[in-house]
């Protein structure tokens, strides 16, 4: 229950780290792109096929090293429903092969409107009695402004479901202090919401001590994140932000329990473009992907006792 | 540019209020899941199909009188990419019926996701250099946590593409006050979001004083929508919450400028189950719905001059 099944893939793979599958048409190699094409056009569908050849390709090379993937719905999106569908066999795929599923959707709405979102992501779905899947990932990023509302929904899916989410606290973006860090009294907003998760989370600890309410925070502001891993030590944390975004392995060490748990850290630009960074030969890409997450993997590991 | 065309088809339909189509299979008349479900089936395509026959008779009802839906993603995203591929159909029916649609998603994200959750909703999509349209709404909700960095690359897009955007500010939902109405200094949450919205508008007003940048004010709040629409003089509002969330067209009158433009109130379970309430003939649910939006139009019109 709650966290329980990430820890378990994370202490198998001695690995407390996702990969993020955003993927671009730029970071996905040309002769991917051409034999999509090549079937379905300079098309959405097009499009969309060459993200599932890049992303099973990336998950083939990654299941047995990474515990989780994280898929990042707004690039789906950009290619309308086909690219939908496109995130959902990304994730049917992921699930296939042992990994974690975290849907990066960061939904939020009032009650009514978060049942449909927490069934469609997490649950299930009942057509005239009959129960159907719409996306079944594991994990769902959640923007709590509604408050409680918008939580419950889920708390419900979750315990029922065996699944997990994670709200938005201290995002790593440049601006998101401009809300985040307002003082309520003598708390920034980040910190009201942290509390508001650890309210959540009441009475819900798995087998490893945390909620199936975990929270967001950025790597690339290591003060907050040591500050919310102290406030919030029943709240499993996802942190964005390494590589690319600028944080650093000794930075997202602040994040982890004593025993290298209660985080995972988010790679995506930087794994899925390992092959450009590297200059390898383009059929190498998932290769390059590897060799950057084992990277990336040791050097978190060696800042903490996993 | 920015709400103008908004602005236009309020004042032509003489009716500021806009029709949520956020299905659920309860809402829908058996006949019409019937002949889905014979067609597909139980499944997600067969509920996806029935929630377009349900909204393709709602938007032929209701286009020569409303002037604009918003379609709840969350809904169909219950039923994964088939409901997803509906929402798409959904939007450009009612752009083919002549309606402006907003898309009721609350996106938001760090700027370079925000990216493609404009250009997929709002904007376009480049593959291989051919643009393409992904959702291609007129309008999308958006969750502004994150600040600054999740509003530019949607700025971008309403500028160029003549969109436009509903920032969360105060939500009508009962928890809404837990984190928007705590106080910053002396000012809440809500307020300061508020402002944000006012300093995104700068120099962008349109020919009806409207900036590209919208806000949510719930209808269950009026002295907040009435402090709000004081507060944001160039900030068109969408307002929930009239009807079933129990929000009154008294309460929504303070919404709207002098010439009674300036917001648009939305109904939804109001206007899609009026045959229920009625207890019609369900194959008249269309037209139970034209007389309960016909209904509101006259209960809003009557307090306000437009």
């Amino acid at each position: 229950m709650s966290f329980d099944r990430l820890c378990e893939k994370i202490l198998a793979c001695k690995n407390p780290t996702v990969a993020g599958l955003d993927p671009k048409l730029d970071y996905i190699p040309d002769w991917i792109k051409e034999e999509s094409f090549q079937r379905y056009g300079r098309t959405l569908a097009g499009a969309a096929d060459a993200y599932l050849t890049f992303n099973k390709g990336l998950i083939d090379a990654l299941c047995d090293i990474v515990p989780a993937v994280k898929p990042q719905a707004a690039f789906y999106e950009l290619l309308g429903w086909e690219g939908v569908k496109v995130l959902k066999e990304t994730i049917d795929y992921a699930k296939e092969k042992g990994m974690y599923v975290i849907t990066d959707a960061k939904r939020g709405d009032i009650g009514s409107t978060m049942e449909a979102y927490a069934e469609g992501h997490l649950g299930h779905t009942l057509v005239d009695g009959v129960e159907l899947r719409a996306f079944d990932g594991d994990s769902l990023t959640v923007n709590a402004y509604f408050g409680t509302d918008c939580v419950k929904p889920l708390l419900e899916v979750c315990r029922r479901d065996g699944k997990t989410v994670f709200v938005l606290v201290k995002t790593s973006n440049p601006s998101s202090g401009e809300l985040q860090d307002q003082l309520i009294g003598d708390r920034p907003v980040y910190r009201v919401m942290g509390e508001m998760v650890n309210g959540w989370n009441e009475g819900a600890a798995g087998q490893y001590g945390y909620g199936p309410v975990g929270a967001v925070v950025g790597a690339t502001y290591p003060r907050q994140l040591q500050e919310m891993r102290a406030a919030m030590p029943h709240v499993f944390l996802l942190v964005p932000g390494y590589g690319a975004q600028g944080g650093a392995a000794a930075d997202v060490a602040a994040a982890f329990d004593s025993r290298g748990l209660g985080a995972v850290i988010n790679s995506s630009r930087g794994i899925m473009c390992a092959w450009k960074k590297e200059g390898c030969d383009p059929r190498d890409y998932a290769q390059a992907a590897r060799r950057e997450a084992i990277r990336m993997r040791d050097d978190i590991c060696a800042h903490i006792q996993l």
